[in-house]
């Protein structure tokens, strides 16, 4: 039982190690004193973004605050909600923020580091990216070890049924504010990247026919600040989410399994192997110097092996160890996840890298113009979905029947949550593979804006490509585990349902069957609002991207001697104009998170909820892997033509391949990696105000 | 009880009515010897993709007609299945065929008229879609009323119950033949129809740069034959299947439910009162001589609004007559399908039509390029996803509520189920409003190759963009139906599978809840299939176009003197192309529909396939609604900026739209409107090969 101590360790090592790998980051030097102002340019408009951003959360947080306050003071839900809701939302957003912290401060360092050769170049984003891999899985450990402690201490004169029952309800809690926080990291960090980026092309490469990154235009440190926003804060923020989200809905399904404390425990100690072995992982990834992409790639991969097979190995005596080995199913369980894993990271690959048929297919489509290329991308991304959902379709059926679900379907339901645990065990270090994609990118920028030789740009180049791959892989997580952890998330909302109307002595009795026309229609509404999500984002960075392009417009015109390079471009104004468009659309979109299960709640019933979090996940999940997948492919699509292939760089393909990518930006880096996180803050909203709709509902 | 009788009748008098409406048609002239011939050449090519078509379904329905009579010798199904396949299939195709021919004698006719008046035009137009209309509820009646007569009396000597299950069981499968073959219609001619549409459009207006429907384009003729096969053929063959559906599922549902022979009835006969009230209706579609669009579209909707308050008044006799009037819930079942079906072609008409704020919106983001109309547009569309699934969702709860539901379930269902009917009540005229569109289209290509004068051609667009808002409601009405249907077919499901238990003593009971792991695995497969269904469609347009523009640059190279209009082009081998292409396609895309519950049910069992129905039915209505309205939103901000606004044609930010347009042709006729048919093919193979499944499956 003492083996939760396990937990603060590894978390404590992880945040440690992140300290050691910032240090060896920051011991590197930032280059030419261009390269310096360059970066500090970056970080000062990151840094405005962030402080703005946190000021508008801050109101979201604190209006929710005081609802659950009221809640609470009323007995609808624990004394430690509204404070288990803060906690969340601010370690999920502290995650983000100090990843992008490392990360503006890595840019630069890559830049000069590419300077002397490839793989330093690699070493120095690579170590950037551990840093937020492990702060996102340190925290995320350590804050649920804390919360474990306080909860089992304060609750310690209850039976240990109804103790775990008061344990995991406010666990639930630090998991929506986790949720509340990253829906706003990645869907406001989102439209700004997407914004600045689109903005950036749009005056940039196509109507004034200057090169990506060039220094004449008025958006380009906005585009960069968006690497960093959106890209590393928003994915800290949201992986922090999922992270914390499959160990604690694992946890919530312990007792109705029959494990007690010790179900409890094991997906926090499962996490805590994966933090000690992503630790490990991460000093497999070198390699000689002047490797080829390849070879990179094999040596990131490398490292995420090796993690996968301790964790394979080790999980396997603490399930033994903790549960006993009739249980041995559960191990099972989170083998299946691990594998499931990295069968969706491989797919993720094939339909997105131009290694492969479908990319390239899609690039020949752009030869017949911008509209077959959209038609085909629309396709790629659409056929994408089946081998993920084949995959996690054979997961779940798995881990369910093998943990022990046919005759237990509680002990079934608790296999599949723990194998969404299993899933994102190696978190610490994919991450770190994923986190790396942005600095690169920033990289790329400075070098470009610097006006280094072209060698370094073909290097940052190649490291950017690389994390295209890795950025897809990560997605196809976040999306899987949210699929997986659906199911517990439903089962965990009717186990609390069950519990208030037990203790409430209130009439209502679950039908969840797809018959039942208030379950139907929960599952229309929950499918539609993730299409209406996606297209509320999608519309904020179309309208952001519409200012952008008129104040680089504007700027291209009224600044005199800009274009020949001999004025600067005021590239604050672009940092403003996204900042404050990304601010404007947060609050919407939020809302329809949090209020769309309350509204089906008070007209459908708890019945109408449940539909409502299956049609969600069904339709979300699929249109979520669609969006990242063609958005991925688009990009590579154009990637692989500016390589050389049908006509290259300025022909009549290239520029439809552009359109493509342009398309796909919002797909991918907003509107799609934002989903998984609507689905999960819809299940906990569902969770915390399961009593207020229990009492006012309708039907 | 003999009020049946009213059925074929009814039927009767439509097809005489079509009949009448055919020779009204035929005796207007087909104007100079120039237009016959062209409207020759079209019906030629029209011909000969349908005999083709009809080659290679016939194949695929052999092969399921074996497969049938096989499982019924071995007692799997009833002796009739394998016939009622048959029937349905090609009375769904004759419906097709012949709503076809007439539209293929129509266009010069319109062309013609038009000459003469818009009014006169519309006239001939409309009294082809009217044809059409009455054709296919006349038929669908027709054949459902014969079939009744027969199995009713085959069956005569069984107990009432058992009797009523072998009729609708069998009847059920007329529906299936009817699905297979819609299938193939919408599919295959929306393939064709599409490539030919971007073929031309992508070489013709982009590259060339001669206006749309010139007759030096090589595609021209093949272009104007694919309205006819794919939004005539195909669109006549879908609304037969989904007519005769919604008919069937409420049939199947009404032992359950408690009403005896009289639940049967009542469907039939309500269907009949809507075909009567549509012959009616047709009569007060008029107007005076040129009259504008928006009088024009009033007139059109005055013979909707007639039929519709004809069906309501006549509904609430028959059921009291019928059912008595303890069960008048059902009549406000159906008047709220009636009123939901209103409902939703008003909001699809809000979502695509120019006169109102998103297509306004949408023309805008033209001008800042291409990559935004495509981001706008899907926006658009996924938001345009809201209010038709809330009208759906309300439309449900309260035909559940009222019928009867919270005291007897399946009275409820059966009350969902007939409601579906009361929306496709209307279907002889909404059909006609409809079918009239592509008539008037190939009337405008008409005008343009036989260089008639500009005033022609203005009549024949105004009637062509009247078409397209009606074309929008109409894919409403289908997939609308098919969400109310769908919780029907997955209760007609279960019953024929739990009927199938108790007579073969087989060991299984349903377990639909969405917590159990069969039925969530089912609902992400369900979902995913018709995601991978939509990626097949549109990347078999995308082949087959990318044929077309290698075949048009071809002859614009090598026919010398085309150009200048000195040289006949090669029609027929656009048209060659277009065929083969579309039928290679089709035996994969049929497979998806008749393997994937097959597969689902081997693996998961019924409890999987009842959750692919409703993961299928949930993330498909979403699907096709987002597809069918970003089409149109797309295709009608293109004209928007054609007649003048934002720069009008030739402008960049027309340029833009045509690839709005482009992209959207595959998403609003090829793709997006065949998804109903999938859904409800997916269900009916459920059902028929219910046993086979029941006694193989692995779970």
């Amino acid at each position: 039982m003492n083996l939760i101590v396990l937990a603060p360790v590894a978390a404590t090592l992880a945040l440690l190690f992140a300290a050691y790998f910032s240090f060896c980051v920051i011991k590197e030097s930032e280059g030419s004193d261009k390269m310096q102002q360059i970066a500090k340019n970056i970080r000062t408009g990151a840094n405005a973004y962030l402080v703005r951003q946190y000021k508008g959360v801050g109101f979201f947080f604190l209006g929710m605050f005081i609802v659950l306050f009221l809640l609470s003071s009323f007995g609808y839900v624990s004394v430690f909600v509204p404070f288990a809701f803060i906690t969340g939302g601010f370690f999920s957003g502290f995650s983000g923020f100090l990843g992008m912290k490392i990360a503006t401060s890595s840019n630069a360092r890559t830049t000069h580091a590419c300077s002397k050769s490839l793989n330093a170049g690699l070493r120095v984003a690579f170590s950037s990216g551990a840093v937020m891999g492990l702060i996102v899985v340190g925290f995320g450990l350590l804050d649920l070890s804390i919360w474990y402690y306080i909860l089992d201490w304060y609750y310690r004169g209850l039976p240990i049924a109804e103790r775990i029952v008061y344990i995991t309800s406010s666990m639930l809690t630090f998991g929506m504010g986790a949720s509340s926080m990253a829906l706003f990291a990645r869907v406001g960090g989102g439209i700004f990247t997407k914004a600045a980026d689109v903005g950036a092309d749009l005056v940039g490469k196509v109507e004034v026919g200057i090169p990506e990154d060039d220094p004449r235009n008025p958006a380009v440190i906005a585009d960069n600040v968006g690497d960093n926003v959106g890209d590393v804060a928003g994915l800290g923020a949201d992986l922090y989410e999922s992270y914390v989200g499959s160990i604690v809905s694992s946890c919530a399904l312990a007792v109705a399994a029959g494990l007690g404390m010790q179900g409890v425990i094991i997906p926090l100690l499962v996490a805590s192997i994966g933090v000690l072995a992503s630790v490990i992982g991460t000093f497999f990834v070198k390699t000689g110097e002047e490797a080829s992409q390849k070879v990179l790639l094999g040596a990131l991969r490398r490292g995420i092996y090796c993690s996968a097979i301790i964790i394979a190995i080790v999980s396997y005596f603490l399930v033994v160890q903790v549960l006993g080995s009739e249980y041995i199913g559960i191990y099972f369980s989170i083998l299946c996840g691990l594998i499931a894993g990295l069968f969706i990271g491989f797919f993720a690959e094939y339909f997105t890298s131009s290694t492969y048929k479908p990319t390239k297919q899609l690039a020949d489509s752009a030869v017949t113009g911008s509209a077959t290329v959209i038609i085909s991308g629309m396709s790629v991304g659409m056929l994408s979905t089946s081998l993920p959902v084949i995959v996690v379709g054979i997961s779940v059926i798995i881990s369910y029947i093998i943990s022990g679900g046919m005759n237990n379907f509680n002990l079934g339901l608790y296999g599949i949550a723990i194998s969404a645990v299993g899933m994102l065990s190696t978190l610490g270090i994919t991450l770190a593979t994923d986190a790396y994609g942005p600095v690169a990118d920033n990289a790329g920028g400075i070098a470009e804006m610097a006006g280094l030789d072209a060698a370094v740009r073909k290097r940052t180049d190649a490291l950017d490509s690389l994390g295209n791959t890795t950025a897809a892989t990560g997605k196809g997580f976040a999306i899987g585990s949210a699929a997986l952890t659906a199911l517990a998330f439903i089962a965990a909302y009717k186990d609390s349902i069950e519990l208030l109307v037990q203790k409430n002595h209130i009439d209502f009795t679950f039908d969840l069957s797809i018959l039942n026309p208030q379950v139907l229609i929960g599952l229309f509404v929950g499918g539609m609002a993730t299409f209406v999500f996606a297209a509320f984002t999608m519309n904020s960075v179309g309208k952001a991207a519409g200012m952008i392009v008129v104040e680089v417009r504007r700027q291209f015109k009224e600044i005199i001697g800009l274009m020949e390079g001999k004025a600067e471009p005021d590239y604050a104004s672009c940092v403003d104009i996204c900042t404050k468009a990304a601010q404007k659309e947060l609050i919407k979109i939020a809302l329809l998170g949090v209020a769309t299960p309350l509204v089906v709640g008070l007209i459908l019933g708890p019945n109408g909820v449940a539909g409502l979090l299956a049609g969600a996940t069904t339709t979300g999940f699929i249109l979520a892997v669609m969006m990242a997948n063609a958005g991925g492919a688009w990009d590579n699509a154009k990637k692989y033509i500016e390589e050389g292939n049908l006509g290259g760089k300025g022909s009549d393909a290239h520029k439809a391949a552009v359109v493509g990518d342009t398309v796909g930006d919002p797909f991918k880096d907003t509107a799609g990696p934002a989903i998984n996180i609507l689905i999960k803050l819809m299940a906990m909203v569902s969770i915390v105000f399961g009593l207020f709709v229990l009492t006012w509902s309708i039907l």
